[in-house]
């Protein structure tokens, strides 16, 4: 196929930097039916460079062959893989080449602190923020969706509830998401605890939970939810009280008053004003278009 | 030992209707250690008898042992058990005679249904009931604690968020606590999501998702929580915003503006208000019983 030949110097993406986006997935992503993420991710790449970074995986063959089969048949010609697998292979100016004129970044899964303590303020990673600056998009999938933010989680228990001194890691991430704090897998693997755990250690921090094959699409200060699953979001900000400084580790942690938001594909929020905004149901559109259709239809 | 001799009959306990309560348990309950949980149960049966019922189990015999050695050894004295195989046996005088006179009756876990199939509205439920009427405490762990609302959960995924046509089971249970419903093994077993699906289905009902090893003592319009969990209460009382009745039953559920506390051990909520406490940590119990002493000290 003429994309595989590669003879032709792939188009540098035409990027507006208004139009740079995140889009954060909760892991296992549908690669097989309706593709509804995997199929966005193409349509913003367009005719431009998609990187798949197979940073955060120990096994990085296999997520790159199932990755790229995936995205060429969406549609996308010109793919690159950027492996990295020390801080000074972050360093080298061929891995950095990878990234240039890029319209996109892939992250796979596997264990956010291999993408953090390899690329973090490396060469690398300045590339990366160099593709999402001037209007590209930073996508990734499970650990890749973790390291989207400031703070990031690590670890924690996903099968009881959060301790005053809990098993809770927090780390350094990405930082191109601030205020905010992803989890993944998060109906599936049961993470409420956890990502309360750390909304509570500091409200200014909205935590958002992703299901499996869902994604929050973040531009221009807010995000839209795509996908089978569902997103939640945690507020804390009108938290009235906890006992996080107890001085009982193992106590249980209480927090009170939390805002909880449930939403699904099509609905929106806005980070800035932290307020959810419905989807219309496709139902709801349908009736909409034949009442504009036919205006005296009862 | 004397108690197991049984040449006395038990004393009959005096019960103040005011004292009635329910000790609603979410599954798992520590037998072995502090035993937090099963000791407030014999605290306040006291001399009186408690009825253990099996009628949730499919192994009552192994039940009725496990919890008989426990309680005794908790200092319960009068130990009777029910088990209820149909409804006819519910309406047998001899299981009704079980329960006169009683303090206190400990549901089993099991499965919710048989409970409520067998004994709803029979002669040995009004005789449950009429324990709880003059004063006693109706107890339930897992399915036990399941039946004690108006409307109970029977099923639901645990494993993914609630859709809008999901598979959530609920049926009426024995009508002990109105305007709740009541999830158990909550956090070990990602509850969340059927929680909330309940919910919004009529905020009206207020979500109680109670852990492992933890219970809610209710108790004249409130509840104290005991145990090692937490106990999560959903409040949509101010929900904004549901897609419930979209035509799209594979749809995940949305849902805006919920509330959610987050209690622990010690902590309080008023059903009437759906105002929660915190419990004053046993440090700043200390604290305070200190400066009390010592007014003057900084």
């Amino acid at each position: 196929m003429a994309t595989r030949k590669r003879t032709t110097r792939p188009p540098r993406a035409r990027l507006r930097k208004a139009d740079r986006a995140l889009i954060v997935i909760g892991g296992h992503e549908d690669r097989d039916g309706d593709r509804v993420i995997l199929r966005e991710v193409a349509r913003r790449v367009g005719s431009g460079v998609l990187v798949v970074a197979t940073v955060a995986s120990e096994v990085p063959d296999e997520l790159w062959e199932r990755y790229e089969r995936c995205f060429r048949s969406l549609g996308v010609a010109h793919l690159r893989r950027l492996d990295v697998a020390s801080r000074e292979e972050a360093t080298n100016p061929a891995k950095v080449e990878t990234l240039r004129g890029a319209a996109g970044v892939f992250f796979t899964g596997g264990d956010q602190l291999r993408i953090t303590s390899q690329i973090g303020d490396t060469p690398v990673y300045q590339g990366i923020r160099a593709i999402y600056e001037n209007g590209g998009v930073i996508c990734g999938t499970s650990a890749g969706a973790s390291v989207m933010t400031e703070t990031m989680l690590v670890s924690g228990n996903g099968d009881e509830s959060h301790r005053v001194g809990g098993a809770l890691r927090l780390a350094p991430g990405l930082g191109l998401l601030p205020d905010v704090i992803v989890d993944q897998h998060f109906a599936e693997r049961g993470r409420l605890g956890r990502l309360l755990g750390a909304v509570a250690q500091n409200p200014r921090i909205v935590g958002i939970g992703i299901d499996e094959d869902t994604a929050i699409v973040v531009e221009r200060g807010r995000f839209r939810v795509i996908g089978s699953g569902a997103v939640y979001v945690v507020d804390g900000r009108h938290t009235t009280y906890s006992n996080l400084t107890s001085e009982e580790p193992d106590r249980a942690m209480s927090v009170f008053d939390v805002k909880l938001h449930v939403l699904s594909q099509g609905d929106a929020f806005d980070l800035r004003t932290r307020r959810p905004k419905g989807f219309p149901s496709a139902t709801a559109e349908r009736v909409s278009r034949r009442e504009s259709r036919t205006p005296t239809a009862v």
